[in-house]
C-alpha cells in the first residue's frame, strides 16, 4: 500500500436519551438505545499514516506520546481495521482535541470517531457511515453517534453489524446550542467504561432499559416537531433516570456535585418563567443546558453567575465526521 | 360516656428503608415493608376531649385552631375511633409540637400516632400496640412507625387489618444517633401524601418496590447485628433508591437542593476516613446523618461548618407513643 497521511476531525456529542450498561462489554453493544446531538465547534482531529518500518503503533495525545492502557485501546481498533483491510502496517497516529481535557467534556466519543474514519481511509478502505460508526462504537459505544451528522439515533441493533447510528435530523434542522455548565469536582470519578460495567448492579437498570422505548419515541418526536416544551422535560427525565441508576449502582456512582443540583432547579426555574432551556448530565458533574440559539447569549449569562460554575463552553448542532487532508 | 381528657406523646421517626406509593391510597396500605427508628426527645403531644355538648370536632395545633383539611384528616381518625367505640360525641383536640414547624421535621408521623392513642383512649377503647398502629396509619401511613418503641418494622401485611408496625429492638438495643442537617429550601415542595400518589407515575417504582424484600433483609440484619458499615451502605441506598423514584415521578419531585449532595459527597468522605456516618433523606431537603452516639457531638460539628446548613437537630433512638396525663 502507498503510505500516507489521512486527518480526520470529529465533534463529541451530549446524549439526550443515555446510553447506560452494554448487553455485551467487548463488543459494546448497548443495552438502549440512544438519541443524541453532535456539538459544533468542539472537536478532535486524527491523522493515520501506516507505516512499513515501524515495529509498533504509536500514539501521540496533544503531542504528548501515550503508551499503556491508552495505546492499547488504540490498537484495538488499529487491528480491526488492518484485519478488514489485510494489511500489517503498524500506524503512527496524532491526535488533538481543541477541547481543554480539564472542561469536562468527555474526549472519547470524538476521539473513537475520528481514529475511525482516519485509520480505515488511510487503510485504504471505504467504509460506508454505517460501517463507520461500528468501528467506531467498538473503541467507545458514545463515538458510534459521532460518525453522522446534526441529531443521531444509536439503533441497539439485532448483532454487532447493524448495532450503529445514523442521523435522525440534518444539522440545519433545530438552532438548538448547548451551554455546558463547567462545575467545579472535587472527588475523583469513575471512567464511563468501567461505569458501565457496573450498570447491572443497580436494581433500577432493568427499568431503565425497559422503559428506553418510550422515552426514545418522546425524545425523537420531540426533535422532529422541533417541540421544546417536550424536548426538555424529556432530556431531563432522562438523564435523571440514568443518574438514578448510577447512584443506586454497587458501588454508587455519584456523579452530581452541589452546584449540578443547584443548576438543575435554577434551570427548572427558568423555564418556568418563559425561558426555553433543559438540562442534561453525562457521566460527570457538568451541566449541559439546552435552549433555543436565539436564548444562548442569556442562557450563558445567567450560567456565568451562578454558584460553582468555572466556565461555560457554548455549542451549536455539529457535523458528521470528515477527512480534512 | 365519662368526659375526660387524655394527653399523648409521640416522636416522629427516621426511616431507614423508606415508604414511597401506596397499593391502597385511601387506606394507607403501602406497596412495600419499611424500617425506622423514633426519635428520642421530638415530640408530638394531643390531648382529646369527647364532649357531648361539641357540635362539631375542634383542633388546636400549637394553640392555632385549624380548619379545613388539616381538621378533615383528624376527624377522620376520629371518625374511625367513634365508630369502634360506639359513641357519637364530637372532640376536641389539642395538639403540639415541641420541635419548630420550620425545622423541616414532618410532624405527621407523630400526630397521627398521638392522635390515634389519645382519641382511642379517650373513646375509652383499650386497643392492642397492632391496632394502634393501623390506626394512626390510616392517618399517615408512617405514623404506624410511631406507635411501638426504638426500631421499627412496617410490614406489608396482607389486608387491612395486618398491615402495622411492630418492634424489631427496643430502644437500648443500639446508640445511634441522628444528626439532622436542616437545609435551606428555597424552593418548596410537594407533600408527601400527592407525592405517594405519583409513585407510580415512575418508570422506577415497580423496581424499588420489587426490590424491597432484599433491602429490608439487609437493613433489619445490620441493625439486630448492630454492624454500622452494612448499615450506612444501605442505609444511603434506599434513600438514593426512593428519591430516583421521586425525581422520575411525573412531575419531578427533586426534594434535593445543592447542599443536600453537597452533604452526601462530606458524609461519604468522613465514612471512608473511619468517622463511622451514613445518610438518609426524607421527601425535604434535609440531610439525616446516623452515627454512633459517641460521634454525635463531632459529626454535629461538622455538620454545622457545611455550606447551607441552617442548623443540626440531635436525636437518639425513641420510645413507642405513650400516654402522659
Amino acid at each position: 500500500m502507498n503510505t500516507h497521511t489521512i486527518t480526520a476531525q470529529s465533534s463529541p456529542n451530549i446524549a439526550f436519551i443515555k446510553y447506560w450498561g452494554n448487553r455485551d462489554n467487548t463488543m459494546r453493544l448497548p443495552a438502549n438505545g440512544s438519541i443524541s446531538m453532535n456539538l459544533d465547534g468542539l472537536f478532535t482531529r486524527t491523522s493515520v499514516t501506516f507505516n512499513a518500518s515501524a515495529q509498533t503503533d504509536s500514539l501521540l495525545i496533544n503531542n504528548k506520546p501515550v503508551t499503556g492502557p491508552g495505546l492499547t485501546r488504540v490498537s484495538y481498533i488499529l487491528d480491526l481495521v488492518r484485519e478488514m483491510a489485510k494489511i500489517n502496517e503498524r500506524a503512527e497516529v496524532k491526535s488533538e482535541n481543541n477541547f481543554p481535557a480539564g472542561a469536562g467534556i468527555a474526549s472519547s466519543a470524538s476521539a473513537f470517531a475520528a481514529l475511525a474514519l482516519s485509520a480505515s481511509k488511510a487503510a485504504g478502505l471505504n467504509l460506508s457511515e454505517p460501517e463507520l460508526s461500528v468501528l467506531a462504537r467498538r473503541g467507545s459505544g458514545s463515538a458510534s453517534r459521532s460518525i453522522p451528522a446534526g441529531f443521531v439515533e444509536w439503533q441497539m441493533g439485532s448483532n454487532e453489524k447493524d448495532c450503529f447510528a445514523f442521523s435522525i435530523a440534518p444539522v440545519d434542522h433545530w438552532n438548538l446550542v448547548d451551554c455546558i455548565a463547567v462545575v467545579s469536582a472535587a472527588h475523583k470519578k469513575t471512567g464511563s467504561t468501567e461505569g458501565h460495567a457496573l450498570a447491572g448492579t443497580s436494581p433500577l437498570q432493568n427499568a431503565r432499559v425497559e422503559d428506553a422505548p418510550r422515552r426514545l419515541e418522546i425524545c425523537r418526536n420531540a426533535i422532529l416537531k422541533k417541540d421544546f416544551e417536550a424536548f426538555a422535560a424529556i432530556i431531563e427525565h432522562d438523564s435523571d433516570i440514568m443518574h438514578s441508576v448510577m447512584m443506586t449502582s454497587n458501588p454508587p456512582l455519584m456523579y452530581w456535585q452541589a452546584a449540578t443540583v443547584g443548576i438543575f432547579h435554577e434551570v427548572r426555574a427558568w423555564r418556568a418563567g418563559g425561558l426555553p432551556v433543559g438540562y442534561t448530565v453525562d457521566a460527570g458533574a457538568n451541566v449541559h443546558v439546552l435552549c433555543l440559539g436565539e436564548k444562548a447569549k442569556e442562557v450563558e449569562k445567567r450560567l456565568r453567575e451562578l454558584p460553582g460554575v468555572e466556565n461555560v463552553l457554548v455549542a451549536g448542532v455539529g457535523d458528521a465526521a470528515k477527512i480534512v487532508s
